[in-house]
């Protein structure tokens, strides 16, 4: 096809065709590289939208959305003949309506301002993907983002109450209303927030917010027995404590620290280490700290509490220090992102001995989310790599977990969720992609 | 159809032919009284669902499910020619997994037994509709129930990890995995809570699990301006303080407590009144109240508050009494169930006033939630009664409201919503329902 000639008439939007300018749409986060789009578009208007889409359809390319390209599973990269719909500068301010404890965003705004405009009104949009600082709104949306405080508050999708989504009408729909309360007819706006573009485009969304926590208290706990973290978070909550974030380290973690980490790194005692922030009103006060302390009894021997904000850096600083380490002394490592439930973790644990796959794990025990590291991937052959990731999704899976807690799946992981699977979840994902995108130009080539 | 040949080969289910024994199936706590339906049939396997979806394709009937029929909008009722499945008898167990903060039940469980169930583990599973000590826990997650603390906690969607469905295929599918963590696909489960019904049967669910609330703080607040309650949740809530209920009675409520009203109503003071339940930790003690009286001020004047047992039940015996008394002296008043964003509700009772309807309003003004009475409903001709609920519902729609906040479209609401919805978002529904249920076996007539 001539691209000038089938972006010509195109108005309301920036077009750029130039081959050089397109390869940096070949990456996002994830480790993939793809062949450039054919075009990547920048639309300013429903009008250029509703253009594109009847484009996309007599032209047979398919439209994917880009935004800030801070995806860690290829969702925006192109898989076959597409064009980028890069929304970064799609109209809209962010709009906090204090009164009804919502907030309005085109997805265009930066997810750390729509956080900070929550905070600035004295409320919280608690979504706090990694990429927080970087990453825009409507791709949180899109991949139904989460983060360290998933344990507490739950993924984006918790939080959304309405999206804008153009559908394959080329038209843009609101599809939801801005309550947390309402209940006509089954819930469309559920049905965008994680579908990664593949029934159509988030442009703009209502969330829901609540009360910005004043109070810190992080916990940096050292166990002498990994095994004693797993019951953990449920004691915690069956004696009132819900943290915000729980995050742990699984011995292999700790015995690659003391091989070879840096000289504080070495002095961490124990076998596992938990990492656990609460932001509950009177968490820093006495009474709470007293009450934590009688669930931890004897786990908490060498416990390091902070409610100030050093000291809390300083507990935090543990965490990322290892990630750090992690990264430089294994730069070519593969970090996974399952989901195992904890009452199977010690199974999980044994089977992944069991398949001689060497790997340290750390993330978000207060949810099950795992980041399996293989440290080696950068010296093991593909196919062995390919091999040992299958094992890994598969005993996740096996174990009623499954194989993302939070990138999402897709170009990165799409052939191990088409094998792994029900296939009969399968079949009702291909009947509401046809549904909703029969001609599938909506992100083709993901997903499903 | 010869019904008794239709149904001699199913097994592992009770059948009811019988048109007496039908007759109780056509009502619910809805104002619908429906022909009765051609059968009822009590599955108890996945076999007998299997041949039942069968037999509805073949012989063209609807599969209308129920569980304890106390759903407000004829969801349960027979629209044609249909066969309602009571899954009161669906095998099953309530199951908590403290480790993993979950629980695990049939759809025949009580509500009220999966809510005990949680805080006999010390837990909580907060979604509270009206219903709970009576209804199923199937039909709170068909219908998405809420209650009034969804202000602070959501409906029930917030807490459904995953579903356990019937599908067209005749197949049991479990949409989703136990933790509240997961990012393999589009939330399927998300999809089957909330549709009534339409898209195929929900015969279990996985929900999630917080810590239970152990302290409560009950506040009766009158005000001597309704107009001063409107911007409080969100004043409470940029000061600190999530309510988990926030009730409410209009000027037009007390007016008429006071006319006619028992003595203890005639004597609260002030034109509209609040109710208001904190759950939070250290709520019952002195900083949280001091709090509290900060930010409501001046609008403290008439306020009480309860933080024992004994003490709140006085409170909230107000509230009893005035529902109680509202349907005595107008037992066929129509109790709406409508939402309005609290920042347009100063428009909605101008607009209520400029349309002569006289209403009386209560609910959950936490999250907008509007009990629009009609006191003289059973006075008025119906054709003058439906076009003041259009009127109504369009007053709502229009301010970015919807036409229910809790008890769904069902029947009841059927027209209405296919009248005032967005035709974009009932032509996606319509291609939702053509892919899951291409037959129209799942309880046709309902919602779209």
């Amino acid at each position: 096809m001539n691209l000038v000639h089938v972006f010509s008439h195109l108005t309301e939007c920036e077009v750029v065709l130039d081959p050089e300018a397109l390869e940096s749409f070949r990456r996002d986060e994830s480790h993939l590289l793809q062949p450039p789009p054919l075009a990547m578009v920048r639309p300013r208007s429903p009008g250029a939208l509703w253009s594109l889409v009847a484009l996309a359809r007599s032209e047979g390319f398919g439209l994917v959305p880009r935004g800030a390209g801070t995806g860690k599973a290829g969702g925006c990269l192109s898989a076959g003949p597409s064009v980028v719909v890069d929304l970064g500068g799609w109209p809209g301010a962010i709009q906090v309506s204090r009164p009804d404890l919502c907030l309005s965003a085109p997805c265009s705004a930066w997810l750390r301002d729509v956080k900070g405009a929550a905070e600035a009104a004295g409320l919280f949009y608690p979504p706090d993907p990694n990429s927080w600082p970087l990453c825009a709104f409507g791709g949180s949306l899109a991949t139904n983002a989460g983060g360290p405080n998933a344990c507490k508050y739950g993924m984006t999708r918790h939080w959304v109450l309405s999206v804008d989504a153009l559908l394959s009408d080329g038209e843009i729909h609101t599809l939801g209303i801005a309550s947390v309360k309402a209940n006509a007819g089954p819930n469309l706006a559920q049905l965008m927030v994680g579908s990664e573009g593949i029934f159509g485009l988030i442009v703009g969304a209502t969330v829901r917010l609540i009360p910005q926590p004043v109070e810190r208290l992080t916990l940096l706990l050292p166990v002498d027995r990994f095994e004693d973290l797993i019951g953990l978070p449920g004691d915690l909550c069956a004696a009132g404590f819900l943290p915000a974030a729980f995050e742990f380290f699984d011995p292999a973690v700790l015995a690659e620290l003391r091989a070879h980490g840096p000289e504080e790194a070495r002095r961490l005692p124990g076998e596992a280490l938990a990492l656990l922030e609460f932001d509950d009103r009177g968490c820093t006060e006495e009474p709470f700290m007293a009450g934590l302390l009688d669930v931890l009894g004897p786990l908490a021997a060498h416990l390091r509490m902070a409610s100030d904000a050093r000291q809390r850096e300083d507990l935090w600083a543990v965490r990322r220090m290892t990630s750090a380490f992690l990264k430089e002394r294994h730069p070519r490592k593969v970090s996974e992102d399952i989901v195992v439930p904890r009452s199977r973790l010690k199974e999980f644990f044994a089977g992944l001995e069991a398949l001689k796959i060497a790997a340290v794990t750390y993330g978000h025990l207060g949810d099950g989310n795992l980041h399996v590291n293989l440290l080696a991937a950068g010296e093991t052959e593909p196919a062995e790599l390919e091999a040992q990731l299958m094992a890994l999704f598969r005993l996740a899976v096996s174990l009623g977990g499954t194989l993302s807690g939070e990138h999402g799946i897709g170009l990165a992981k799409r052939s191990a969720f088409l094998e792994l699977a029900d296939p009969g979840q399968l079949a009702l994902l291909r009947s509401l992609k046809a549904a909703l995108d029969p001609d599938g130009i909506f992100n083709p080539g993901k997903v499903i």
